[in-house]
């Protein structure tokens, strides 16, 4: 099985010409939309893509790996003396288009104001989104890749867990989880994985530092593998590696409790607003409200973080194929935070948890050694 | 020593006043831009600068850690119900601000499109490049800090090159090389290390993959480390683990010479691209010039490529205090590439080259064990 990227375009076009935007060509700048879309891993390229071209644009650096990756497309390629701006210029001319699409989100706008001041032969016309649209539900093949990301980081914490001591440090720990989830097939994290110990894994986006894992009884680890194809995983358990105090308990099987009921609500045409109410009114009447301050949960993929968000603004629902992030969190400053982190894809009459690592807080508890 | 943020902010209000702009507040989106400026590390912030005011705007996954990376700096948090624009739109109209400038650079269409519409008290102006400029030319500290980061990526790189095989994986070399980095200090690379064998050497930006040190003479990798405070390394280096052929020789001391050539010719006062032209002049003249696609070089420390870029369409000229790469390369497409690259300090009266690993072909020839 590989990614079928002429079919991925060809649904992209579909979604232009039903767009009222009524663009007859679209420039993607995104670099991950133009990996989804021509398989191209380099870290410089756009695409042009009208109902009739597809033209991949980049530089004399990736002129071979263009060749290997994307057999059979067209590719305009430019030397040190030129810039992908004059390019795109030069695509877009060649194609007769007359109202261009550029992405928003992925459009500066010094570059923006570049090309409206040298595209005469077309109009420039801001879109949104329209990819990631696309890239929101997961094929077939997207899926295979996560699951593999996925089975990565479980292996990976397996190893972490099973030598944890108390003089190991939130850095050794990262580079350990690392090399281990490399030693499965992992390229390696999907992102910087969060360590901490202590009042550390109170703070939701925490760098792994020098804290040792024997200086108190929580230990967070947020993390994910990433596969050669660019999927990743993100996960996260607490462990316990002392003697747990009651509160502890408590923060602990509020968090559970509403990841849990927020799951459960997961289908197609569940509102994902909806959702993150559930786990969010669950943690309010517990008396922890104000210490859950981020979103719910996130698609992600080629991206850690890719459309759609699960929060309280979000206005969008659930469609199968969706893989999202469930991820309460209680963070109790200076003290210790706890969240709880699964990876759920969205099926035709419900959802499936696709990590299965342990998570009843007895199973938490983890002796160390000393 | 430590880096003096509130030093570095002041460059930048003089640097306000002193533009055509008249902007009387600017509003920093440049991620490195706003670390250069707080000592803020985590991945989402916004830095607003006035001649009086300078609040940074975060999320409450950050709260706490703002505390203790940022203190004395005025801090607005949003929570999960609203966004970081909503943020700036209050903090502007309260710094009652006429005149805004964003980064332009760093701001896309869509975030700037949202403001547009809803700062209805001040105007929004286009700046490029104020904060890149400030950063071009690295203070004490930081050359401290890009020291350390070559310092590591040298040290790794003596790891691996003293534990070739012939049955190691491009790959299996990427790993090791990171964990070598990272026993020495390094936080990891400092980006993507390419590491490429025969025909693999030949593409500038290739992934590291499967192919085995044994199956050709030729070993590119381009590797560097990172610092725990982000500052980068960037390095290059060519090994010959089985018999060279004359063109190989060739082709390696016509890169070397023009390094050579082109390190020669950097003083503060020279232009970029000059010092270019000589590199890219004396790799014509060998019969190579189609061969070598990019620039010669760029600046680099918070980020792996920033301002100045050192290639033909440079319109700049080399100051005091920039760290600069030289990186000429040939690329014979099936066959091999050889590049050269070492990071170099312009100095008062002309230049130090910091890093100092055997660059003469007879030293880049290593035995491997079979």
């Amino acid at each position: 099985m590989s990614p079928n990227y002429p079919a991925r375009r060809a649904k992209l076009r579909r979604a232009l010409k039903k767009a009222e935007l009524k663009v007859d060509g679209l420039i993607i700048s995104g670099l991950a939309n133009v990996r989804y879309l021509t398989g191209f891993t380099g870290d410089s390229a756009w695409l042009f893509l009208s109902l009739t071209n597809c033209v991949l644009l980049s530089d004399t650096r990736y002129e071979t790996q263009l060749a290997d990756e994307c057999s059979g497309l067209d590719v305009e390629i430019r030397d040190s003396g030129s810039t992908i701006n004059d390019l795109a210029v030069k695509v877009i001319a060649r194609a007769r288009s007359k109202r261009v699409g550029f992405e928003a989100d992925h459009t500066t706008v010094a570059q923006h104001n570049w090309l409206s001041e040298k595209i005469t032969t077309a109009m420039l016309v801001a879109t949104s989104g329209l990819v990631e649209r696309l890239r929101e539900v997961k094929d077939q093949w997207e899926q295979t890749q996560i699951r593999a990301a996925i089975e990565y980081a479980q292996r990976g914490i397996g190893v972490v867990r099973s030598s944890l001591r108390s003089d190991q440090t939130e850095t050794e720990i990262r580079y350990l989880l690392e090399a281990a989830m490399r030693s499965f097939g992992a390229t390696g994290t999907g992102f910087e994985p969060i360590v901490g110990v202590g009042s550390t894994s109170a703070l939701p986006h925490a760098h792994a530092g020098k804290r040792c894992v024997g200086e108190h009884p929580v230990l967070l680890i947020d993390w994910g593998a990433s596969t050669e194809s660019g999927y990743r995983s993100d996960l996260t358990r607490v462990f316990i590696t002392g003697k747990p105090t009651k509160q502890m308990e408590l923060v602990y099987n509020t968090v559970l409790a509403a990841q849990q009921a927020a799951i459960k609500a997961i289908r197609p045409g569940a509102k994902c607003a909806d959702v993150d109410k559930i786990a969010r009114g669950l943690i309010e009447r517990a008396g922890f409200g104000k210490y859950f301050g981020h979103g719910l949960g996130h698609g992600f993929g080629l991206e850690i973080h890719e459309s759609v968000r699960v929060s309280p603004i979000s206005e969008r629902e659930f469609e199968a194929g969706m893989v999202v992030t469930m991820e309460p969190g209680v963070y109790l400053p200076g003290k210790f935070g706890v969240r709880i982190e699964d990876d759920i894809l969205v099926t035709d009459d419900g959802n499936e948890v696709l990590s299965n690592l342990e998570r009843e807080f007895d199973q938490a508890i983890v002796p160390i050694l000393v």
